[in-house]
């Protein structure tokens, strides 16, 4: 009977060699491994060999390894004694943003830590495209791979430190980022992915030498990267959709990573189709000066009472408001029209809007904090341009998910689950986000926030590396649709630039605030 | 049509991307040489896809590549501009005391250069034995392969000097050597090989990034390292099998590497079976104090006229005689019996002996080479034990072609092909070996020495990397037979030490000579 262990760890007793069988002692692990995971092939690289002898006969032929790998093909990282150490993997979502780390159980599968920090690369820009121009200069790019690396290591190891292991016990890391970051990870050339035909240099990165990278983990440790299916359809969605689960459902399901870029993967077990275009920064709250990232002090949730037309902000961590992020502006703009404060067209209603109207430097802004008396410190206000960029975002969101529903001949309203991806995607308040018209009027519990998705597809391929295949066979499945801007879209844009749309029966939900009949 | 290469070089050309074919530079290359290789999957490693966007647009998309593997799996090695520049490969016999070289142009095939050097392992001793021993000393190990690898180095970078060429030009390499040779540049311990139950560290080592083991050759570089079936059948044999094409022959045929280790293969294209036995040092020369490699000086050629007993004597590079190699040793046996200078058991014949016979430390010795007159140099005398040893080792030999041919049912008399490996079989004389019952009493013309087999298998490699699926499978294929040292083989051993055997019909073309006859 074969030991049970986590396919990642696997505990082998070998037939010791006799005169009758002198196999030699990788090929003797080998075999072993190959019956055990039913593989045609485990590789074995020198430096493990050069272990090799000494540790079978110090314990009798028992051992531990450390495997990674799919199918028919696997690759053995360490074998160690078969002693009570923890064998750990680190999981890691490569935000543009944000880097967020997970330290796993191999053997337990349990979380043992988890850790987060700004991508160093921030310093370099905040956008994608600044750092991918800057990585066409002189050491740029080994520069923004540095940047990374060291803030891991760095990270790394104080994750392990207040969990009292060392870097040295990780004998495996999983990571999953968009196409742009993974490339800066791993020094290759994001130049090409933004000059049309927007080609990257690899799609399958697949299992590497973490040590090659530079990454301060046990010197065998391996890392599988996530593969893309090209410059806009990353491995964080990938590992989105792993985690989901809807590459193995029957029903049609859809994913939706909201932000800057929008993408969109729909499908079920027999087929996938995919999609990505740009929605805007409005979503992401880059809409303008007020407009920032979801940290302490960003606004992330507006109540409007109809009647009166007070305002109730909630802040991050409760701090005084100091800018607005995606969902509260999406909040925010729900709410508004909810109270006839914004018109079907987003334009600000002066009668309704009325006391709360400010001289802004392009037109007339709505003032969401006044100044607070007796300071210098100004208000926080919204003018119309960024109402009208919103509503171009959220336009362009529904008409890309009309596009990808309509080309596989359904209605965004007949979907019966709907992912949101991504953290950000998480503190959208589907409410809100229906209100607006920028997600289709399902029913509330359709939608599942899967929280940071990235991250989660990145832990589960840790202690359960036959998934492999499936995220193979995830992407190898996937129709990447180039969204094709042509009369027909525009069209669906135009329609959609209205709140919540030109077609009121798309959204029967969605009521008109009594402002708005008001008005 | 596909460009037409040799395998290891392939000249692709590959589509352009665009809109409608975005997929990235690493998988259009791999895909286009997939399909031209008809291979499942070619790996590309991180260092070739971070020079890949540039090298593609730069070149239009058409480049060399340099590719190594068989059947399903290939890697990648270096991808460069389809320039006039020379590709080079390098093929390796690392014999115990010699290492020969061969500079190999990849896309001709043609041999630009060869050099040798002596196993820089000399200098810890000239057997395995004591090498192996050294290994477990300390840092000995390291020591050893240092050794090895840095010699390599410096006769590589002279060779490519003389060649007008530069190491860096050199993307593949193939190496066999025996198991604990190869083990020793591996850097893996041949600590288990020399103790029961003789178990070696990697039976195939396949194929290794050159730079890893600190060759000097293009940082891309990959290494083929010719698998071993066992501690003593070493890739040098198999490496040989693949030269004589004996594994794809319909006939029967069998391959000998004669030495102080007799390493046997007998088969077909439709199976093989190998054994290996001591059949002592006086086949090599290493008979007494006057034994000696095949050097300037050595004896290898003795001619005795059987009439007058005058000794006619060649040494290699027509040197004064310094000692007697190998082939010198079976000449001299043969001719001195054929002379009945010696008698069937292998005693000398006092009688015929007459004028050459010395007082020996044990004994009476023959001398073969007087002291030269008025020198204080000492002549060349082998005792009688010596011409023990050699019927020791030929009976040895004898006894282990008849046992292994006996396995499968067949008479050494009945072999129609006999091939005679290494650079040491190249020199025995087939009458001689025979004549003394060394080797089967074939037609002369059965026999066919190979030469250095160990490097042409090795070169074979190099240019037709394809073949690295029959090296597995002649690997795969072999039955190793432990030589079973039972009552029957002591029988078989008893009968062979007399010459040319006590059963004189298995040698019907061998007549004792007529001073054996008046004797």
């Amino acid at each position: 009977m074969p030991v049970r262990d986590e396919q990642g760890v696997q505990t082998v007793e070998l037939p010791p060699p006799s005169l009758r069988d002198n196999t030699a002692d990788v090929e003797r692990l080998r075999g072993t491994l190959e019956r055990r995971l039913n593989a045609k092939r485990v590789d074995v690289d020198l430096a493990a060999a050069a272990d090799l002898p000494a540790l079978l006969r110090d314990n009798k032929y028992r051992v531990r390894c450390i495997v990674f790998g799919a199918g028919n093909r696997w690759q053995l990282g360490a074998v160690m004694a078969d002693d009570d150490q923890p064998v750990l993997g680190l999981a890691v979502d490569l935000g543009t943003s944000r880097v967020v780390l997970s330290l796993v159980d191999l053997t337990s599968g349990r979380v043992l830590g988890e850790d987060a920090l700004d991508n160093p690369q921030l310093t370099i820009g905040p956008d994608i495209l600044t750092r991918i121009h800057y990585s066409e200069t002189g050491d740029g790019l080994a520069e923004l791979q540095n940047m990374v690396i060291a803030g891991l290591n760095y990270r790394i190891a104080t994750l392990c430190r207040k969990r009292a292991t060392s870097p040295e016990r990780i004998f495996l890391m999983s990571l999953a980022g968009n196409t742009a970051m993974t490339h800066l990870f791993l020094g290759l050339t994001p130049r090409w992915m933004i000059r049309e035909p927007y080609i990257p240099v690899i799609n399958r990165p697949g299992l590497l030498g973490a040590r090659e990278l530079g990454l301060r983990l046990n010197p065998t440790a391996r890392l599988f990267v996530f593969p893309n299916i090209g410059s806009y359809f990353g491995g964080d969605l990938i590992a989105g959709i792993l985690h989901s689960g809807l590459h193995r459902r029957e029903a049609i399901a859809i994913l939706v990573d909201v932000g800057t870029n929008a993408e969109v993967v729909l499908g079920n077990r027999d087929w996938l189709v995919a999609c990505a275009g740009a929605a805007g920064p409005a979503l992401e709250g880059g809409v303008s000066k007020i407009g920032m990232m979801a940290c302490p002090g960003a606004i992330d949730r507006v109540t409007i009472d109809p009647y009166t037309r007070q305002f109730e902000l909630h802040t991050i961590d409760d701090q005084p408001p100091v800018g607005i992020c995606g969902s509260g502006v999406i909040d925010l703009a729900a709410q508004l029209y909810r109270a006839g404060m914004i018109d079907i067209r987003g334009q600000l209603v002066p009668e309704t809007c009325n006391g709360r109207l400010v001289a802004g430097p392009h037109g007339p802004a709505l003032e969401i904090v006044p100044s607070p008396a007796g300071s210098n410190r100004e208000g926080l206000a919204i003018g119309q341009a960024e109402f009208d960029s919103l509503v171009r975002s959220k336009a362009a969101m529904y008409t890309i998910l009309e596009t990808i529903t309509g080309a596989v001949g359904i209605a965004p309203g007949e979907l019966e689950t709907f992912f949101v991806a991504g953290t950000f995607g998480t503190f959208i308040d589907p409410e809100s986000a229906i209100t607006i018209g920028m997600l289709p009027d399902l029913p509330r519990e359709c939608y599942r926030p899967l929280g940071n998705s990235s991250l989660e597809g990145a832990k589960k391929i840790l202690t359960d590396p036959g998934l492999l295949a499936q995220v193979d066979a995830i992407r190898d499945r996937i129709t990447y649709m180039e969204l094709n801007v042509n009369q027909d879209f525009m069209n669906r844009f135009s329609a959609a630039k209205f709140l919540p749309h030109t077609n009121p029966e798309l959204f029967p939900s969605v009521v008109p605030g009594d402002g708005a009949l008001g008005a």
